[in-house]
């Protein structure tokens, strides 16, 4: 029985992400269209991450009749990780799992509309009723009450929270054809904020060049803190990412918060170099009817800004080779703004050549209330 | 053809770990004895280890038959990676792949006797044609000479260098009764140094508590720069491993190395909380005839000096879990230790329930001359 309330009418509102976890979704990737060469390199990046998020909160890993045994094999001695067994299209969590909010006694989870990005107009696969279906199975399977808002598409990746009234959007993604078309702005924003208990959202022009969910959030600029944020950055003005990043900027410099606090920018450069789709990767995947193909060169949307706060650290996607230098920045930028968290950097070459990154296989389930203590509760 | 010379009086010696290396062995991991569940568990580990490693230098990765298809989806993206087809009885580099010299010009692998830490003695398996056979076939597929040292029964795990003139073994190990029991120590000391370059041989008297290599140094001590060490700790007089360490320690202060300096010793404190096999580990093995089982609650010999250095970084065991703050003292220490270097902290569980850790599943390739610079030659 799904819930037909609004979440902020009965309390309820999302905290930022890095607020206590009680747990994390994943869904452990196979699509052959993906994840290349069996979605065995993917796998077992997967697993590193499943295993560093198990050392701080409890890991749902979401498998299918066919990875099962072998998650099973991974995670079973792990007390921590919690399999269950829910068919999906593919592995983006982020976008397909509930969105939770709390009103600091209760976690219930949200349903939103998922349209693969973009449905019929956009969207990069041609069946999404799987992970459409996902966010409710779960909330049955875990013990979550769930709110259903099925009548509006949204992804989870396409909105962050500050957990004080603030919520951060791209125009880009939130006003693309292929979501909610018969709404406007303001309805949109009216969604947004009965939803997940904002008081105001932040409009960012644009996010990630050729990122292929029409510029997420969660790609582009993060929290972390209410207040501040870090924003994807390049100094270089030929690059085709420049005038997206100006854009936000200069938006970001532009507008308070819902506290009216002005907000503070960190920049979080891009990798030096531009990381493609290699012959290697293209040879490996296997597209199926109406699914969305790459080609050899694709420039892919990768960004340090979709990192996931694990409650005691920050794991930080990495591209390796040439942009060794880039990565060692990134981190470095990060450890100094949250000095009190572990970097953990990932090789995530591939998880973006899959499409997304370490941000987008995530969901945090927050832990009951705002200023919960980090533990289980 | 194998050389018959010694390495010495052909002017190769050993360079220490933490100087520039060429490249890194490691054997992808199958064995139903040591690796439960189908190895998953364990191969999606090495997977991240090599990744790793992959960003510093060349890594040589052995794979069977059985394991080279996986191998191949999981390293194919990687040009760093190369796979050799060798069969082997287990995956423990830093005792069957060969041990490497240079003389500042070129660089060759030394074939000591592998006979499974004890042969008949107190050997670890029945079968061990494949691995004492590896360091030869190693050589021949790579193109390095290869010093035949198949007098003396040695794993690379046993020894380490400072790459100036001092070795570092243990008693326990280098004077069992399975390894060499006709040779005197001193004749032992002979072949070390002449193999390896050494002026001197520190003997350490014991390692870690149920080490079932009999005690290698390199889970109790380990060079982090000349005159400079490691020691495996307890400050928990009951602890079973505080008699072993004491005596190391009692034993570093009385000596003076190679170049006649003090050695100065740094406690890296063990885990405070046992590392022990769970039913859920016994239940995953598959043991064969004449192999060491293991049993449920077992001690493991779990220890934080077996790190390895690759060219830029630290790659640092941790145990997780209750040893969530044992793991981050230790990633505090050796960073401390160690400001120029990356500190890498891998979950290593799931190897050292395969009786080792991290430095006993790589080998390194030194770099041609002791003084190369970090580059690939």
């Amino acid at each position: 029985m799904k819930l037909r309330s609004i979440p902020s009418d009965d309390g309820f509102c999302m905290p930022a992400e890095f607020s206590p976890h009680r747990a994390t979704v994943i869904i452990f990737p196979e699509r052959p269209g993906s994840w290349g060469y069996g979605a065995e390199p993917a796998q077992a990046v997967f697993a590193e991450i499943i295993r560093h998020i198990a050392e701080e909160e409890r890991v749902y890993v979401i498998v299918s009749d066919k990875t099962e045994k072998k998650a099973e094999a991974l995670f079973g001695g792990y007390d921590n990780v919690i399999l269950l067994n829910i068919p999906t299209d593919d592995s983006w969590a982020r976008d397909v799992a509930p969105t939770f909010v709390t009103d600091g006694r209760d976690v219930r989870g949200i349903d939103w509309q998922f349209n693969a990005w973009g449905g019929s107009y956009d969207g990069l696969y041609a069946h999404w009723e799987n992970d459409n279906a996902l966010a409710e199975k779960f909330c049955g399977l875990a013990g979550y009450e769930c709110y259903d808002a099925q009548h509006f598409v949204l992804e989870g990746g396409s909105v962050h929270s500050d957990g004080e009234g603030t919520l951060m959007v791209t125009e880009s993604c939130l006003l693309s054809r292929g979501r909610n078309p018969q709404l406007t702005k303001e309805q949109i924003e009216r969604n947004l904020c009965s939803y997940l208990g904002g008081k105001k959202v932040l409009w960012l022009p644009r996010g990630i060049y050729n990122d292929e969910t029409n510029e997420h959030v969660d790609n582009v600029c993060a929290f972390i803190r209410p207040g501040e944020v870090v924003l994807a950055w390049t100094d270089d003005e030929n690059d085709p990412q420049y005038p997206l990043s100006k854009a936000d900027l200069d938006y970001l410099e532009s507008v308070t918060d819902a506290k009216g606090r002005k907000i503070k920018v960190h920049k979080l450069p891009i990798p030096d170099v531009p990381v493609t789709i290699t012959e290697h990767d293209l040879a490996g995947y296997t597209f199926e009817e109406g699914e969305d193909e790459r080609e050899v060169g694709e420039r892919l949307a990768a960004s340090y800004v979709n990192f996931y706060f694990t409650n005691g650290s920050i794991l930080l996607p990495q591209f390796g080779g040439v942009n060794k230098a880039s990565d060692e920045r990134a981190v470095r930028i990060m450890q100094e703004l949250c000095p009190d968290r572990r970097i953990i950097p990932i090789d995530a070459r591939e998880i973006i050549i899959g499409g997304g990154n370490i941000h987008c296989i995530t969901q945090q389930i927050p832990a009951a209330g705002r200023n919960a203590s980090r533990s289980d509760e």
